[in-house]
């Protein structure tokens, strides 16, 4: 029943430009590149001479614009973006691949550690646009936005801390944001040029589960103001380390170091008999066999304790609450590593 | 330091037209809105009188297109998705909000459950585009699609059970899929029209997390064939269930019919003791809780048993491998609720 098909062609991000209208026939050429070379005559893509000149093209609302050879010219945000990561010493990514591992919880923890040195200030930036839970986290849910001469003003969960998030716009932590991606991207970019982060010595963003919109725009408006690295989060199954590999190949293909892997869940003691148990199992050798696989750091293992899913329910930091959990010694060693300092 | 800002206005997904281009002004307008009418004389929207005229549209590469008055037309890909949807008697969407709380799980156990009735032909649709763990959950990951003259043939777990997910397009499973929203809503197409479901009692179709381009896109592109519902998967927690009202609001606005919530990873009894222990603990009561405060059916709470994690990883059925498990139980009570029948 099945046949083996042609070799494939990986998709290459970069042939669809930023700029490139949602119907444009790259999306589908592309696609179809990965079942090998049919009617690519006829689907020329943006960045193709052909581009709007060819019979697929015809009576495509974006004819015109393919067609013409004026370059688009880079995005006039980028120059604002830059003046206002100045005052930003590093800027840390949050990833993982797959949702649910803990990365916005790991997010929280490494902005309360950076802010519980009074001398350093801290920035929060969350992209998970379609699912904010950063304000939940810091327990900040019930605040809004306001607007000043300067800019948008974060919202402030202690002094030297501040952090922004889509959460904190919405009438109602019920509504659903249901933007595509060229929605989520224009406001990614107004995070990063309109909000008044002040100076800072880390910015550290959050970033939805996947490899899309969010991902590529924040390093395409980052890159140029320079992106210390990415940490990457999981958890110990198989499921979640297959998307941590595919986190490791954007790294590289979009050229941000990764800064290491925090292993999540890792482990659970029963609170009755101190039994240890595997709730994600390893089956393949967990975080430490895909290090070893990758050659990329791994920085620690946090065991799974439920306090720290109450902390994020309740707002509040696990590593000030249960200082003497292994959790916390895990999260701190972590930390403390000299990849963040 | 913070001042509450003036009424906020929730974004309203239907202000984009599917085929706005990625720069459009309508993008920052809309954020904008959140923050009252600033700027609403100068920022218009495609679906403004003035779109396309105004002084902020000046030097848009899109200005034409926004100015022209030529309705843009339905998507051709509609009518062929009708066509091809006309043989699928039930279509369920498997929604989640948040990542990593079982969705894709859940999905495999409904398809095997489903093809357990000899009589009945199942399809399995994956649209989580970056992070496709349906290959691997289903053991079929080394699969390959190949097309014929009917189309894209599917990959067949068993006689009765068809999957398809992009992962069996990829030379690599270490491949970042690095597609923008344009992109995933094309081949969300192609695999409407393309691929060769031939006759389906059901069409399973698993998402990732958000109400962003992949969910919006299945609801236009099925709509009109009609979807039964959709189900929405939740863990106990605050920051899952928080998701969870927000997709409820988006079934709500699209017009899907909300078939009940499954709670996953309701309880942890530690094989030592026997001690019942809350890993992701209710501390807003959990899915029961919301479900009374929505009006949302619970279809039924799923113990966490971390031989489900491992049959995923080993692309083994949960449900046939470990039958007298409680989560079984669960699935199997849950799947033959009347609203899958």
């Amino acid at each position: 029943m099945l046949a083996v098909q042609q070799p494939t062609v990986a998709p290459d991000p970069l042939s669809v430009p930023s700029n490139a209208p949602e119907h444009c026939p790259v999306s589908l050429n592309s696609q179809l590149e990965i079942f090998g070379p049919t009617n690519r005559a006829e689907l020329q893509g943006t960045e193709s001479e052909l581009a709007g000149k060819s019979d697929a093209c015809n009576g495509c609302a974006n004819q015109e614009i393919c067609a013409s050879s004026t370059p688009k010219g880079p995005d006039p945000a980028l120059p604002l973006i830059r003046a206002r990561m100045a005052t930003v010493k590093h800027k840390i990514l949050v990833l993982s691949g797959k949702g649910g591992v803990g990365k916005s919880t790991f997010t929280a923890q490494l902005g309360w550690a950076f802010a519980a040195d009074e001398q350093l200030q801290t920035g929060v930036m969350d992209v998970d646009i379609c699912g904010p839970s950063i304000p939940t986290i810091f327990g900040v849910a019930a605040e809004q936005v306001h607007s000043s001469s300067s800019g948008w003003s974060p919202i402030y969960v202690q002094d030297n801390l501040a952090v922004m998030s889509v959460g904190f716009m919405l009438s109602s932590s019920r509504d659903a944001v249901m933007w595509r991606g060229p929605k989520k991207n224009g406001l990614i970019a107004q995070f990063l040029k309109d909000v008044d982060w002040g100076d800072l010595d880390y910015l550290v963003v959050d970033t939805p589960p996947g490899t899309s919109d969010e991902h590529l725009s924040v390093v395409q408006y980052l890159k140029e103001s320079g992106i210390d690295g990415a940490v990457l989060v999981t958890t110990p199954q198989e499921v979640a380390l297959q998307d941590v590999r595919r986190e490791i190949d954007f790294c590289r293909k979009v050229g941000i170091r990764v800064l290491g892997l925090v292993e999540n869940m890792s482990g659970f003691v029963c609170p009755g008999c101190k039994t240890e148990s595997q709730i994600f199992r390893p089956t393949t050798g967990g975080a430490a066999s895909l290090a070893k696989e990758t050659g990329v750091q791994l920085l620690g293992k946090v065991p799974l304790d439920p306090r720290i899913g109450k902390s994020a329910d309740y707002g509040i930091s696990f590593l000030d609450e249960y200082p003497d959990s292994p959790a916390s010694q895990a999260y701190l060693d972590i930390i403390s590593s000299k990849c963040f300092i």
